[in-house]
């Protein structure tokens, strides 16, 4: 662990702390780093914006992709105050940054009453044993999107 | 499968072509319905908003958030025109609608060179084997915003 990890770490767990004391939602925050910078912060938000995705991690992704104008998070490194929940880890690997720090474990998130093993176990599970009720239907109409993304010649892949 | 359920997930699936050939993004599109009503639609819009974490399912639980002015969506069905990629799913549990319905597998959507399966697949490994590199530090610390968080008598839990 470097000196720089540990501060830029420790601007994480600040945020996290401070977005409880200051009652603007769970004990989470975030932020993004690049060339040795932090160039975005986020902390949970769920409940102060109606926002269920309004996690630390997404919240930290979206705007380091507004300030560097572009959809993926290159070269860039995330500390998050705790173990990224399934769609935060998710977003992550979308937003392709180079490496991932964190600090309280999803278990530790667990113990304070947060779904994050609870979403992994489900996510584990064939479609049919989830307790989320899930079902397919029309696939056969759907691939029509699909067939045309594979023939667009205009099409931005990401 | 009842006759609306089929309606809405047409819709789902008209959202999806439409987003590709009018190019604003990713062929994916996603209805919230409650009480046998379409309250919010969604689009993939990855690239065209710089923002990754802009899939169809996580922008229409954000739209259908803003709809209802809340957090969650209590009694709501989602129709998406693919099985939703961890994000996603992660997403939907957040915000725990009823039901869940799906049309393209996410084995359609490797098959157009979408990461899905890869992450399905990254999530499912301990952290020291994913190819992110990945690393927990400071856990002590950070347990510290947990504490606060239990001992909070303001916090909204989610």
């Amino acid at each position: 662990m470097g000196k720089d990890d540990s501060e830029f770490m420790q601007e994480a767990i600040r945020l996290s702390v401070s977005n409880v004391t200051e009652g603007r939602g769970g004990p989470f925050g975030a932020v993004v780093v690049k060339d040795g910078k932090i160039i975005a912060r986020g902390v949970n938000q769920v409940t102060t914006t109606n926002d269920p995705t309004a996690h630390a991690e997404v919240v930290a992704i979206r705007n380091a992709c507004m300030v560097l104008n572009t959809f993926q998070l290159d070269g860039c490194e995330i500390y998050t105050s705790c173990e990224p929940c399934p769609m935060c880890l998710g977003a992550i690997y979308w937003a392709r940054p180079a490496k991932l720090f964190y600090a309280n474990s999803k278990e530790d998130a667990t113990a304070i009453d947060f779904d994050d093993q609870f979403i992994y176990e489900e996510l584990a599970k064939p479609v049919a044993e989830r307790k989320l009720f899930t079902r397919q239907i029309l696939r056969e109409e759907a691939l029509e999107a699909f067939t045309k993304w594979r023939e667009s010649t205009v099409k931005i892949s990401y």
